[in-house]
């Protein structure tokens, strides 16, 4: 006989798993790569006001120009908004499109509206290229680390990626060569490399113009594909730019673009930039994905392009983005302990910073939070494989916060690491010595 | 020796596929499946003005208020801008998901604001929902016909769609049964059944209520999701609503909406009600397709809400559709030959109709694209293998033009039919005689 649970005494069972979820057989395969990301938790994180976040890579709009934009806004609605609150065509409105051409015009891009396919962020443009190239298993490149929305992307499509040391100078040619010549070696090769030429997120390194050239070179030898993702390319701290590799290369590279950081992240308006073929593909994906990206949205930017100096604002952007890293920079150099060491951004978001030998970035990051600061550790800019790579490593925004709460910030870390050496002085350290940079995907480099 | 070309005599060969498209090689697999919609094609067609397109899936955006929707727009941009303008939640902002269950409330459903995930309209949340559920070759149960844009997404995802057949009272239960059966017997399971229970796209009829529950038992005993689509349900020309199959079994049906009929497309506002654990699943879906959902439009819609009387605006669409439906279907009585049969839609935006035997919708349409007049053959609303049954049938949408519009768009048709019949008595069909209804999937019911 079972006993009969009471409201007061209910018949406990400890749930499996099966209980917690009846919809567990029935998930795809690809569910399995679809973890939570530290991006997600860390937004929570980051909106409670007494942290600090260095964590986020949220831009700092009280730079924009709120009323001119609502009144604008409002004389698109009344004169425009038959055409902008309707379905519109699956690669963006053509006006948009041409716009965004000028706009890539700034890094020597020369395209055709044509072949432009607007986009959901260029996050939902790194998803179509990523669905249009890539089945289960196959190989994709990419720096190391890499931006972790791009690696939860190439997971959830069940890509393997493999990633390739950079320096200060960015993704190292030679050690290109070798990933691709190793994958040659077992037979393989890879669907694209995936790169952040300019600011990288989270390195904050630049490749050097001349390593351009070369990747490119590598790239078409060994017939794989270019996916460079240049969100923050137009944020160089003195204006400056570089060329972007679409430019030498128009048939073997897909250019992804963004106004998230030159304009507003809210709107969700990116791109892609791909040869004739590739587009058509994009398109269709595009339209399975979203069947259209928002009218509105879209109305909303080229009107933005068209009646504001938004190379101007561009402008404003750079020259506050350039006071924080300035702020960041002078903070680290005064308050870090010895043994830390960090990039030097010269435009972007981000400083990528190495902690001492022994400290453990993640495994510290609840004690950080505690003393009012987050950051992302190193882990979520690596591949699964790759992660034991990372424990030294942190990222650092400086794209947010005030200069002064930077500085804060910045005081408040180097409070958590001294605390973190004291007890490793104190009781040793617990975790084994790690290797910087990725662990080879080859055995005869490893 | 080979000849060299000169610019005046350029050797010439026929160009391969690989030519045309040097990446031809590298696609991934479900680019297969992938091919331009008739959806997409007709987007164009229709936007000639002299066509009238009975083919579109527009919404009558006429009926809103432009001016007071441009003053909210205006203060929503100068109060909030900050928050609009800047990244958001992967699951869509709180507000918005609390305003998204009263909207549930009008068709009896009960369901807590974390359970919702915003999406870019709903072909977002179809998208997402078949991410997590199917692997390659995974079955879909879908209403035969069914929604041309769930086919091309299902495709994408290469999953094999079963379709099950409707009459006037919607998806028949015993066909679904014995379509369940024998997936049975081929030891094989659908990974859900997809439906449009209200105002179908684009069969124009309803599920009957008693068989709505007939369909929640027959999912229930074979252990089968429903994934139950709804984006015309608050278009009962009566204001007549049913009960959502959600309200009655919530730990069985994912529940997709819509903001594109009962405000706007252009804003592409949609969301999935799931079971709490896939709702987790669909967030980190989400977050790697798009980060977020446009925050921007989010607050639109938001606003919008709060501020409008958004059930007045839905009965002005109501009425505003009723009579373009009764435009259409007094047109279709008064000008089509006989051997035509329709559907009485009592809601939405589509008519269903079966043109006399012999004659074929999509050979026919460019015929009546010189005659002015557009339509959606048949064909689009079948998989693959489903097609050849579809010949005699096509889509007529009445959501967009004006009465006068419809009625002179079924006049062009009626005249395209005429001629049709006339070649026809004159020269025999050509066409082998087409079952109603699709190719069952199972040998001992064919």
């Amino acid at each position: 006989m079972t006993s009969t649970p009471t409201p007061n005494q209910p018949h406990r069972k400890r749930p499996t798993q099966r209980d917690l979820d009846p919809h567990l057989h029935r998930y795809a395969q690809r569910t399995a790569g679809m973890t939570a990301s530290e991006i997600r938790a860390l937004f929570a994180v980051a909106s409670r006001p007494e942290v600090v976040s260095l964590a986020g890579g949220m831009p700092y709009l009280p730079a924009l120009p709120l009323d001119s934009l609502a009144d604008e806004l409002a004389q698109m609605v009344a004169t425009e908004g038959m055409t902008a609150l309707q379905y519109g065509s699956a690669q963006g409105t053509a006006e948009l499109r041409e716009r965004i051409c000028e706009v890539m015009a700034m890094e020597g891009i020369r395209a055709h509206a044509d072949d432009v396919t607007v986009t959901v962020g260029s996050q939902m443009a790194l998803d179509m290229v990523t669905r249009i190239f890539c089945d289960p298993g196959d190989v994709v490149l990419a720096e190391a680390p890499s931006y972790v929305g791009a690696l939860t992307t190439f997971a959830s499509y069940q890509a393997q990626v493999v990633q390739v040391p950079m320096d200060d100078d960015g993704l190292i040619p030679d050690e290109l060569d070798a990933a691709l010549c190793s994958l040659r070696a077992q037979g393989r090769t890879a669907k694209f490399l995936y790169t952040i030429p300019n600011f990288h997120n989270p390195a904050g390194v630049t490749m050097a113009v001349p390593r351009r050239a070369e990747v490119l070179r590598l790239c078409a030898e060994y017939q794989v594909l270019i996916v460079e993702d240049n969100p923050y390319g137009l944020l160089g701290f003195d204006g400056q730019t570089y060329p972007a590799m679409r430019a030498a290369d128009p048939d073997n590279v897909v250019y992804l673009g963004s106004f998230s950081k030159t304009f507003a992240p809210g709107l969700r308006v990116g791109w892609a930039l791909a040869p004739h073929a590739v587009r058509e593909k994009l398109v269709l994906a595009a339209e399975s994905a979203t069947l259209c990206p928002p009218t509105f949205t879209q109305f909303v930017v080229a009107r933005y392009l068209a009646a504001h100096d938004w190379k101007g604002q561009i402008k404003t952007y750079q020259e506050a983005y350039r006071i924080r890293r300035d702020a960041m920079l002078e903070a680290l150099a005064h308050h870090l302990p010895p043994g830390c060491r960090w990039t030097r951004p010269a435009g972007g978001f981000y400083v990528w910073l190495t902690v001492p030998e022994g400290l453990d970035t993640k495994a510290m990051l609840p004690r950080a939070v505690t003393q009012r600061v987050a950051y992302v550790p190193g882990t979520a800019f690596y591949a699964e494989s790759d992660r034991s790579a990372a424990a030294r490593l942190m990222r650092l925004s400086f794209c947010y916060p005030t200069p002064e709460r930077i500085t804060e910030g910045v005081r408040r870390l180097a409070t958590v690491l001294d605390n973190e050496l004291e007890l490793q002085r104190t009781f040793g350290s617990l975790r084994p010595r790690t290797v910087f940079g990725p662990q080879s995907p080859s055995p005869d480099t490893a």
